[in-house]
């Protein structure tokens, strides 16, 4: 057999969690911006694969700086719009960077009160929910904005039945009418290029307003299976949110076993449960509006 | 050298970590407490270790089961008291079993709103904080109630200051006149034996007051070192909280760092900083009611 | 704006670490398998997410009990076999599931040896390095077979440079003609069909030989960037295994910083580092095989 | 009831996690240590506490610092020693620190064989066991030394029993004459004080000796309950090491659950389980030298 002949393919590279904390200050009262971004950069890099050379290679570490920096110059504001701002700046101003992603986390910190009152400068960090953004530019003009939000753990305690499915040799599971449904949601939603420069467009209420969409949904659909769960959120955020173009989710069912009290000579009418670490069922879906383009960028 | 005499020392044993979800019912209207329930049995155990008797082991399952069984037979309610009737049970019924401890997480879950509503069902999880109860009881009556906090994050973002401290050799930190000041609380708080038995005391009160001291020395301290902080968070809760004995705590100094933006020709004025995640100062420290006697219980 | 039209777009479903350890005795010796297998099925779902009607759902569970089943009946084996099987499995036997992933993560046991002979039934775990497969396949017969590796951290303490790179108004990286070079590797790498059955290929040795490979090209490449070193591993295993088709590896750069001990009047001739955790450069590439054609089912 | 009167109580401070990676040289040949460190001071702190009055606080960024200078001045060699030379200066260089405690974690690395030979200056990590050292000195001249290990998972797939234990109300568990017994061992044993001084003694093989002690009492003990081969685990150090005074060990038992067949018509004979996160027994215990001192400084 003759030598093989080997070809470098898809490639790219970044700085990684790079973790920012930004105050901003009106009089005594502050308001702060923490982040963790993440940028990838793919185009003319073949050199530095092959042969080491690194005059087409921006740095990592000038990455890093560019986050900082940028975060001064023109403040942070909605991290869809910060991120894009950093995806437009590595392909315009650096020819071989041909695409740039950027992911970027953001923590939730909610203001104390003293008092009864506002704190000017004190916060407390929420979550365990994180709003995310995954946003890209081409250099021949193409952008993505995805915004989402990771973390976001709900339960409902009763309005869930699972029957009527497929029986085979394997099967042991019991049919039920009544179960605990809960799930770790993690939910991102492309939006459509709208007609605002990115600076101008409110992320914030999008965000919000999105996220009220998906809660409800969850909470007030009778559920006969996760996957209509599921399709519901996302039916319901196509429906009333006109800025999206689809919704893509990854719903991990936290099994919430009854526990068997009768050896105990107790009946368990629905009371206690048993969380279950692992094994779990994953649940993905993408539900879109008809008739809108993919976009030119992978996500 | 003649053979060394071997002698067994302090031992102690316990199911860890049964993750319980309870579900009460008033109508169509649920309410869910969350817990994560840890127990440790110490007592007459030498003869498992020495020759693998078991006669008087208690199985870590059965106190599993017992759990379940107590969360239906009493309810869940308040941690606290839910924990000291665990660890009554244990060692009021099992005579091996000299004392008991157990350790209790709970989960927050807030009530889903839809349509501005309260819904009946639906909760969202809260977080990443979580509120603690180490309790332990001994055969011969004295009985231990520590409640706590963990994953507490907190920011101030002025308001703090270090300076004038021991310079030596390796010194090369700069003084600060302000600087963001950022930990993670974790907190546990003993409580004075009282006069009401354990399921009528107010433990959901004491526990959200204490939080909110906590909080509220954490906002309202000017701080020149954290330790004065942690210091101040503690005396706050004795002097507000008559039923608290001592309050531990574990303060990490969550460092963020003032990035150089120099040399880009900006000036960073506490706007722009690096979180870090290690190395990181740890500060810890106990705050007492003076004249309290100690607990006969470790913990 | 007329009501939005609303679309189920790609999805998928399946029981997630399903944790498995299988024990085969050879009269007193045994051998023990611990594996952690996640499924994943396609096909025709359309009416669980629309309305809830599960007859063609084969439920989580059922999976789950599969995978137990399976070892029973067939035994464990190498992952590619035993995952490629239980694809074929869904793919065959369940009408609606058109395509099949399974995902599998093999934790590694070393067997003790004790008074220097081996152990014939104890263990110890190794790691923190884990074996993984990604194997998939379609109604149609297309079939995939992907082995490959995580959490492999490996460092050259010298023998890396980096300079030359590009420079613009945020860069102040200082060029370095040695640093350390240390990485996690994530590698993932696609096999060529192949004639034999997949039960009777030889996947232990193609797994141990390609790690070979890849640990041999970090140790002995000469590094003028990660870029280059990932390069050099990916080309190491085409050049080297014939059976495999192309390598994807992902490799975060640990960045260890040489600590300025300059202000103790110390010299730090590339002795001393801090080894940071973020953030850090992520270095993302596939290596191909010239002329192999793509498979037909995504991974 | 008149104001509290509030006192300050036991406190501590320090730098904790600093990640060092030192290389040392011989030639061409590189040897590494990789260490996270973590220092604690107790002493005369009142004053930052109270006032925030800092003239007696060293800070921990200095302390920090200490770690990389000593690293560079005297070496790292073993982390006892290291340790204890970290403890040593700073109650001997800093009058208000009376006592201070050193926990250091050593990460293993391989060197890596390219060729079939030792490579120069490439490694590859092993684990997920760590080595630990926790150390302490006093300003009086009590020392502490501590060694012991983390993360080490070990199986017995056979040799294990567990019948005869207590029964009550909520008792389920069945006896089993077979089962598989795993745990995480984490294990910390303290050093009598010795005649040399400890930069000259030898910690390396006292390490590896009693590692190897602990899984060979493990391997070779037939098991009646974990208590019983917790005991014989540290009996066995006990006995064969003469430096060592006690040996402190906790082992989570990780329960392997036998999966149930029967529905598929198969028999488990001991060949497939479910390896379980949560719940799991906790078992805690010591085994001592009889007659030996108690150590003056906790741990």
């Amino acid at each position: 057999m003759p030598p093989a002949e080997v070809v470098l393919g898809e490639n790219r590279y970044g700085k990684a969690e790079v973790r920012i904390v930004a105050v901003s200050r009106d009089g005594d009262r502050h308001e702060i911006k923490d982040l963790n971004v993440s940028i990838a950069l793919a185009g003319d890099f073949d050199a530095t694969h092959l042969t080491g050379a690194n005059a087409d290679v921006l740095p990592t570490d000038t990455q890093k700086n560019t986050v900082y920096a940028s975060a001064k110059e023109h403040g942070v504001g909605e991290i869809e719009a910060f991120g894009l701002r950093l995806a437009r700046h590595f392909v315009d101003s650096h020819g071989p960077t041909r695409r740039c992603w950027v992911r970027l986390e953001e923590y939730g910190w909610d203001r104390m009160r003293v008092g009864g009152e506002p704190a000017p400068h004190s916060f407390a960090r929420t979550g365990p929910e994180t709003r995310v953004a995954e946003v890209a530019a081409a250099q021949e003009g193409d952008e993505l904005v995805v915004s989402g939000i990771s973390g976001l753990v709900v339960l409902n305690s009763t309005g869930s039945e699972f029957h009527g499915f497929h029986q085979d040799r394997y099967t042991t599971l019991p049919e039920t009418r009544d179960r605990i449904l809960a799930t770790e949601v993690s939910a991102r939603w492309r939006h459509l290029p709208g007609d605002q420069p990115v600076d101008q467009r409110d992320w914030r209420t999008s965000f919000d307003e999105t996220r009220r969409h998906l809660l409800e949904a969850f909470a007030d659909t009778y559920s006969l299976s996760l996957q209509q769960t599921l399709y519901a959120m996302g039916e319901r955020v196509v429906r009333e949110r006109d800025e999206i173009a689809e919704v893509r989710l990854a719903l991990p069912n936290r099994h919430h076993l009854l526990v068997d009290l009768a050896p105990f000579g107790l009946a368990n009418e629905n009371e206690v449960f048993y969380a279950s670490d692992r094994p779990y069922g994953l649940i993905e879906g993408t539900v879109r509006r008809a008739g809108v383009a993919e976009s030119a960028l992978a996500w």
